[in-house]
């Protein structure tokens, strides 16, 4: 019966175009010539190395076909998630089958020497990576890593009414953690304002070397996991191509049907409930179509399909005997001409312009990408009429100027979080929005609506996702999360970041989409009574290990700073910007023009707290509570010797540091000697690993005389003061280490070094009494 | 009727136990003093910080008693996992109740003085941490930065037969990508040899400030998830203590004996099928018990019990009567008698000896360690005549050893991978076991089995989580994962490597665990294939910025080092150790000798490779890549420049660079300085990221001599050789650097520099044709 869903044009066209993606996906992987099979296939026609996957290749076809057919009946504005690791071969071969490839890459021509390029570069160097990549048009996921091309497609629809994002998950990465959690974006989807994503699970029934969970589980459990998550679960099951070509277009229709009554019913109907989205779950064999066994052992259904089913052509003549046959299986007569174009016939049944799925406009983003309306961040400044004439918390400050970013980009700006969003003080979003919840609501709930552009998830990997998914199509966002635990999530940002200098250096025709914003806040120096779990400053250092064209770390020390830097990160483009600030009262420094004049040098000599001509020690400083200290520090050393000349200089832009040559924001030689003399010693009080500072200093001349102090790993319940301590980063050390190093200072440096151990003593006993730190240190002030 | 299923002593008796935990729990948050209320409240006994979380507590110890008496009952041997962030004031409670807490630290008695001190630590400086921290007995899971308590469950219970681990997984934690995949670790328990999770998904409704996702879906959704899951779900949910501890106590009878019934199944009738191991949902209001409003706002039930339900003592002093009266309904006069002591007729309700557990003998994993069985690594040698006289891959052979420790090891020790077992080559391993796997099988399936003793899943999460729940209760093992994707658990390394920080120095009871040792292999130099996506050694920066004392780094150039490195490894103790090793056909360089006299050095001179004397330049290699680079640079050098004096250095052990003072691998300065006198220029070729080497060396005197090659984040999908090339890491360029550093080489700058120039334009024109590598590189010898 189920033969009989589709007329037999339909079908045939359906899988004409299948077996040609399928023709064309085992050409990438093998072919260097001959393309056509014009000639008996040689050895010289194989290239040399064999890379590639053929295993999740055609399932992938078989859905990316009958997407075609779907967009054409409904008129669907639909694109497509590869989330298997390796899908490259699948993808390029179906845009290049509907036309894109050619468009976007005009030597890759429809016809023969096209199809022989387009074979050659595959895995080839020179040419093209071997999955989903940025090269790839039509793709906003780089599979690779796996585990986030669910949270991805859900980031892609946020916002995108229409926008269908029809994403297969790998029955490997449903493994994964990050992709494992993020079914459950489905309780933030609002279906009256929001497109949908349609999931497939692809059970082709193995990993790299042995079967996937998902595959040898009960029917009745896949369901249960499936209805449990929130969806509506359809099954395709088999491997017989015509029976599936019709299995699959009849589910394909229900499945549409379902979301055009959900999409009416919230949209016309109002219905206010969290729907229950249709998901499908596939299963059919592992290098489908491909050889049934190679060598006397099953290979089609079987892990030994995943990668290249057979490659040793020297010492197995008969292999190629095997490809020659598997590629003539397909019947390239049928389906390309004499010239090597597809028949018009087949090629008819893409999809038209913008509506294929390698063109999808949302699939560029930056082309999309409208800037922000942006307020005047100059207008949220905290009045510090002389430096150190204030108390301010300085994310709650943002939060002031966020909440107006916010009221004026209701269509393209979303904040992320995992549920941290009040506790980092930037509880003024709620003012103006709401947190996005589809879930059940309870009468005492507060801020939790369908409409609401707060996102929390207790997942940073699925906040992360969802917000690369978000930027991708050409909107923007901010991330604020716990300084400690944004390293869940340093593989991801690896994977961003790589997406960001490919896309960015070499294919031009991706368009600069807005910058990832990271606030990380409640930041080491303040995880004092969340103890020594929570305390990990090391996020920065695997950020700077990436380009440095496309990363920026911030420190602003206070409220001013963190304004201005809040504003030139949301103006920004193709960057990832880290941005550390306190979320507690901290002592205020920069009135905002000095706070603009700061943040624009990107690093300077704070003049008011140094003295005239040239310094006999520095005392540097970079976040905001090292900068506390170094205060501190420097109010300590003019009580104690009048006599050493001091100068403070702050560094707002952790890049300043770097040499230009290796940073667009790293200052030349000559400014940094001018500011840092080779000879004059530096004491540097930095929030993160110390080492990270000789590693960008290390190239400058005063690099022997910079001492760096910052967290070396110590840490433990206690209080703020204690932190720092701890770690050899406090006023009195800083003394301490102004005395050792400034030889001018001998005379003095024993009595003063025995004081400040005094000091150290001091603070230990009491706050081993009281719990809390010496009202000397929690009152103290600039003057 | 629920309410009769306990008789009404037994009922009385876990009701004050709950209660006088509850008290016990309120009284670590608040009070400093005054700790049995014995004068009425005072503003002095409040402490002047208020830290600690409320929300989850009164649910965990809700959890404890009744395991409590589960254990007594059925004489179960079980321990207690706290997967809420922040439960310690729960566990450090229920763990003074049972007398462990005293028994471990004796200053804190049984008493009013051992309470009143008790109250005073919890949070405090110089005290303890809010969470089920390496400090609290019992504890083998710090709740911390969440997601990983059921990993850890299941790895503690591997092999541990009669073990019950109770699982509290809260309903936030849930939330977390690696919580939602840890579910499917029951495919992997083995009812015949393993113990058994109780897994407790603890639904008190909400995050720090909002609700929590599986709180708010139906109650089918619910269930139909965890049938999803694979196991049976109970329910318990409820808010009036009387009938709450009946069905608890009656619902937990039917788990224990549903986990019965399987251990009898499978252990005495032989039944193969995955059990649906039973797991409770268990929904109570957060802050259970507590002021049920605060300030006019509903407390108990809602977010805001999260942390401390109320602290502002000083502008509210209703807040003092709220808190004496919230203290007094637990009724201490009835738990406590006139000394502090917890009545005997309630005190006898804690399970006796090891049976508490706050003294299960698995929970200090470190007493039960026992060294592994090791094969003599030698045996294993590749035969090196001489250097460069051989191929092997390194993995291979490193394989065929792991084989062997797992032959002679089967009840302690086992291998964890996501699905990279064969890829990485340690395909040995399957000679003697299998993969293991409780799932489905296949009749073409291959080294499948319950009784496997290889752990893969793809998901490195739970990899890591398992490896850590088997060390840290006493046993052994080893990770297998591809260099780029161990990004993946950086931070649960770091939260491993805080543990280890905090037992290893600070805690002389917690006895010394096996090392965390992983392989990192399909490395950054050898994902040519893969591309960029693949390729990031950066997971050994994260590693170095933890303490010193607890890692180590390890670069074997080639087997016979590989395998004393992983021989080291697997003795060590308290440490994690990372290993980088290629898996593919490599030149072999060492004899066993020679690998022996080298790795225990660290690193030194390789004679046979260097002229006598004083150098005009040192040639560095850390990494199998680079010392291939090097050596082949140095034979051009020989050639091209006859007169030119080399040393060529390789470090083995990357640890060694460092001073001795900051790592007890690091050499002295005297032995550093012969190795790399002062004023020789050298050149470094390493793995990783260049500035490491700077990191580790830029107190050592020649640092300003020092010029680091390595991975500068260039890549693509391209040959082996072409990695090297695009990151300036290669022969050719090493040859061109040392021409530009050694003053002696002036006269032949200009002529080498452009003969290695045209080579390089030879080898691109020559890749991008073919595909491979030239001859010359392919079959590039050592002589």
């Amino acid at each position: 019966m189920q033969k009989h869903y589709l007329d037999a044009h339909e079908l045939a066209q359906l899988d004409a175009y299948w077996r040609a993606s399928n023709y064309i996906s085992v050409g990438q992987i093998y072919l260097l010539d001959n393309p056509l099979l014009k000639k008996s296939l040689s050895l010289h026609d194989v290239k040399p190395r064999l890379l590639g996957h053929w295993g999740t290749t055609p399932g992938l076809n078989f859905i990316y076909t009958h997407m075609n057919r779907l967009i054409n009946h409904d008129d669907l504005n639909m694109f497509f998630i590869a989330g298997p690791g390796h899908g490259g071969p699948s993808v390029v071969a179906q845009t290049y089958l509907e036309g894109v490839y050619s468009e976007v890459y005009p030597k890759i021509t429809q016809d023969e020497v096209g199809l022989q390029m387009l074979f050659k570069q595959f895995s080839f160097p020179g040419g093209i990576p071997s999955h989903a990549a940025p090269q790839t048009p039509g793709s906003i996921h780089e599979g690779g890593e796996l585990g986030y091309a669910l949270s991805h497609a859900y980031g892609a629809v946020f916002d995108n009414k229409d926008v269908i994002a029809c994403c297969v998950v790998g029955d490997g990465e449903a493994e994964t953690g990050p992709l494992a959690t993020s079914w459950h974006s489905n309780k933030f989807l609002n279906p009256k304002t929001d497109g949908v994503v349609l999931p497939i699970l692809h059970l082709n029934g193995y990993k790299i070397a042995s079967p996937t969970i998902l595959s040898r589980i009960s029917h009745e459990e896949l369901e249960a996991l499936f209805r449990g998550y929130g969806y509506e679960p359809f099954f395709v099951e088999g491997d017989e191509p015509e029976a599936m070509h019709s299995k699959m277009a009849e589910v394909l229709d229900v499945i549409v049907k379902r979301i055009q009554t959900i999409w009416h019913e919230a949209r016309v109907l109002n219905k206010e409930e969290r729907p229950r989205w249709p998901m499908l779950i596939l299963r059919t064999p592992k290098g489908w179509s491909g050889p049934k066994e190679v060598d006397g052992l099953k290979s089609e259904g079987h892990c030994r399909s995943h990668q290249v089913p057979f490659a040793t052509f020297g010492s197995s003549p008969e292999h190629l005997t095997l490809l020659e046959r598997w590629l003539k299986s397909y019947k390239p007569e049928e389906l390309f001409d004499e010239k090597g174009r597809l028949f018009s016939h087949i090629a008819s049944f893409a999809p038209k312009g913008e509506k294929r799925m390698g063109a999808n406009p949302h699939t560029n983003g930056g082309a999309l990408l409208k800037p922000l309306v942006l307020p005047d961040f100059k207008a949220y400044a905290v009045d510090v009429p002389s430096p150190a004439g204030g108390l301010a918390e300085s994310t709650r400050v943002l939060g002031n100027y966020l909440r107006d970013v916010m009221a004026q980009n209701r269509q393209n700006f979303r904040v992320f979080g995992p549920d941290e969003t009040a506790s980092n003080r930037l509880n003024a979003l709620f003012e103006v929005t709401n947190r996005t919840w589809m879930a059940q609501k309870d009468s005492f709930d507060e801020h939790l609506s369908a409409d609401g552009r707060v996102m929390e998830i207790l997942s940073e990997h699925t906040c992360q996702g969802w917000l690369e998914g978000y930027l991708l199509t050409g909107r923007h966002g901010f991330f604020s999360c716990y300084e400690a635990f944004i390293h869940i999530v340093d593989s991801m940002f690896n994977q961003h970041a790589k997406w960001l200098k490919v896309t960015s250096r070499e294919i031009p025709w991706r368009k600069p989409i807005a910058s990832l914003n990271y606030l990380l806040t409640s930041h080491v120096w303040r995880q004092d009574h969340n103890g020594f779990s929570h305390q990990d400053p090391g996020f920065i250092d695997v950020v700077v290990n990436k380009k440095a064209h496309i990363i920026n770390v911030y420190f602003p020390p206070d409220a001013n700073t963190l304004l201005w830097v809040g504003d030139w990160c949301l103006k920004s483009k193709n960057s990832i910007n880290v941005i550390v600030a306190g979320k507690q009262p901290e002592v205020q420094w920069l009135s905002m023009p000095d706070a603009i004049a700061h943040c624009e040098q990107g690093m300077g000599i704070w003049e008011w707290a140094s003295d005239r001509g040239e310094p006999d020690v520095i005392l540097a400083c970079c976040g905001d509570v090292p900068t506390l200290e170094t205060l501190a520090a420097v109010r300590l050393l003019r009580e104690l010797v009048p006599s050493v000349k001091i100068r403070v200089v702050n560094v707002v832009d952790l890049m300043a540091l770097q040499p230009h040559s290796e940073h667009p924001h790293g200052w030349s030689d000559e400014a940094y000697n001018a500011l840092f003399p080779k000879d004059v010693p530096t004491i540097f009080a930095y929030h993160g690993y110390p080492w990270l500072i000789h590693r960008l200093a290390y190239k400058r001349a005063h690099h022997e005389h910079l001492h760096v102090r910052g967290y070396k790993e110590e840490g433990t319940t206690t209080t703020p003061f204690d932190m720092v301590v701890l770690n050899d980063t406090d006023r009195f050390h800083l003394v301490m280490d102004v005395m050792h190093r400034v030889s001018k200072m001998k005379p003095y440096e024993e009595e003063i070094c025995q004081k400040m151990t005094e000091k150290l003593a001091e603070h230990k006993a009491y706050i081993e009494r009281y719990g809390i730190d010496m009202p000397e240190i929690l009152e103290w002030r600039w003057k």
